[in-house]
């Protein structure tokens, strides 16, 4: 599947920061840029830039701020065509500061947002636009969303000057035909607007959704390192690859940087598909509670948390 | 999704056998087979009725032959209306002796087949149907063959008496388009018969695959305890169930054989997805390879076995 159009956004430093409060060192930061840029991958996402009023900066690692110059000192002196993005949830806008796109490192900002936030996110994409920025809304959470508030967000977001609207199925929940009536029903309210796809991998299903999205010309595709991301993580950069045919990817230096430093981390921080996260998937949940029983002595008792987890719901 | 004519079969023991020459104990399958009919799921195979001139009884375990008398000797006392199916391989028909049906625990013989066996799977298939047992007949890498010899092979299988015919996606290369127009080339030159389908999990697909077999009319569906087989294993039999709205269905008892046995299991056998299987995978080739490099002391040197494997080909 080769389409010139499709951009392949390497999310590993943002969504993988969700596991470690965003402590990654800077030569891990630094490695991951340079692998992508030597793979031909089109946009890194380095972190969120939140708010230090409401996120202190005593219990976060520098990725939660993004800030232009930590940025810029880690990109330095690697030749790239690797764009950058950086990420900001629109329920917590604060204290942050956006300098202009030339005075800055940083390429596009995406607006995180749930539907009943988009008012906010979309205040947000306006001012990054008139930054100079390219931008882009993830609207979180789409499967628990009431479709016609999705519907209506979507009609609000047709007027703005957002770049890309992407798919976001926060919970795994999805299979292959609802990210088919997903991208259809975004295609019809946003005439005109790229669509992007942001799978998690609960159900392993992230790659194949991420698959069939593309199949329904999404452009715009997340991925990251081995399948980095909170909880069951997200769909595999090196999988996306091995699907595109674009002859501007190399796959050896993203397999060189998942064999030196992913394989090593995965001894320390938990990602990727197990029983927990499967159980919120499957009953379209936040992965909230599956990651906090990973915590207790009880993380392997699977059949009880599903019982537990499905009782909650029955008991609704 | 609950079609009722879907069938399950788990092949944890028969496909995880690979991974150990089927030394699994006689409790371990004695409590699959107690989960498995708890949680109401229709087959599960026992392993292979192998020769012991071809396999030397010296160098594999029970799971390897499935003596009738071996399986009854597991089931006995265990309520349950899971079926037994045993798999032939058909380039490997020796010594094997066939009870009649009514003699034997085992309800299904499926015919593990290349295309260029084809002749041989037929004759097997005749004999098993002759003596009174379900037959399936699984077309193994069937991404690696000549689409003409594979329509023949169909055609020739249409007219026997086997019941089954299974799309096997040995190499784990499909994505959803091609499992799509398998199950339709099927359908064409197999009427009246039903369909299977055994996926791979190399590009972690096997589960998405699965789906995309019963959206298009596959009613036979291959799947494993947390997706045990050889390589990158199978798909995951959990999954299928959290996808399955059949109300027989129990999923608790399966995950209880997770926690119990696979999670303390995957500390001693290695399956799953990794990248040596997910390389050979994009490459359309059999995992032989990558499973002999994760013997080695060079098991996560990734780079350069992509390189390795993706060269040779370039100089055929």
């Amino acid at each position: 599947m080769f389409r010139e159009k499709i951009k392949v956004l390497d999310c590993t430093i943002r969504d993988g920061g969700l596991i470690n409060n965003h402590y990654f060192t800077d030569e891990f930061v630094r490695a991951v840029y340079k692998s992508l840029s030597e793979a031909g991958i089109d946009y890194m996402e380095m972190g969120y830039r939140s708010s230090r009023t409401f996120a202190s900066a005593a219990s976060y690692g520098p990725w939660k701020y993004c800030d232009d110059d930590k940025i810029s000192q880690i990109i330095d002196g690697i030749k790239s065509d690797t764009k950058i993005s950086i990420m900001v949830d629109a329920h917590r806008v604060g204290d942050q500061e956006f300098r202009p796109v030339d005075q800055s490192p940083v390429d596009m900002i995406r607006v995180a947002t749930y539907v009943k936030d988009i008012d906010k996110a979309i205040a947000m994409t306006q001012k990054a636009h008139d930054l100079g920025y390219e931008t882009a809304v993830n609207i979180m959470a789409v499967s628990a969303e009431n479709e016609r508030d999705l519907v209506e967000a979507l009609d609000q977001l047709a007027a703005t000057p957002a770049d890309v609207i992407y798919i976001v199925d926060s919970y795994g929940y999805f299979f292959c035909e609802q990210i088919e009536y997903m991208a259809h029903l975004y295609r019809q309210h946003l005439p005109g607007k790229e669509l992007g796809i942001h799978c998690h991998n609960n159900q392993q299903l992230a790659f194949a959704n991420t698959v069939e999205g593309i199949i329904h010309n999404v452009n715009y595709v997340d991925a990251s390192l081995y399948g980095i991301g909170r909880g069951a993580g997200n769909c595999p950069l090196e999988l996306v690859m091995g699907f595109l045919k674009n002859p501007k990817f190399n796959l050896t230096p993203i397999l060189k940087v998942i064999q030196d430093y992913m394989m090593p981390m995965l001894k320390e921080l938990e990602w990727g598909y197990l029983i927990p996260y499967m159980v919120t998937g499957i009953l379209n949940k936040h992965p909230e509670s599956a990651i906090s029983m990973r915590k207790t002595a009880d993380k392997d008792k699977y059949a009880e948390f599903y019982e537990k987890i499905r009782d909650s719901l029955d008991a609704l």
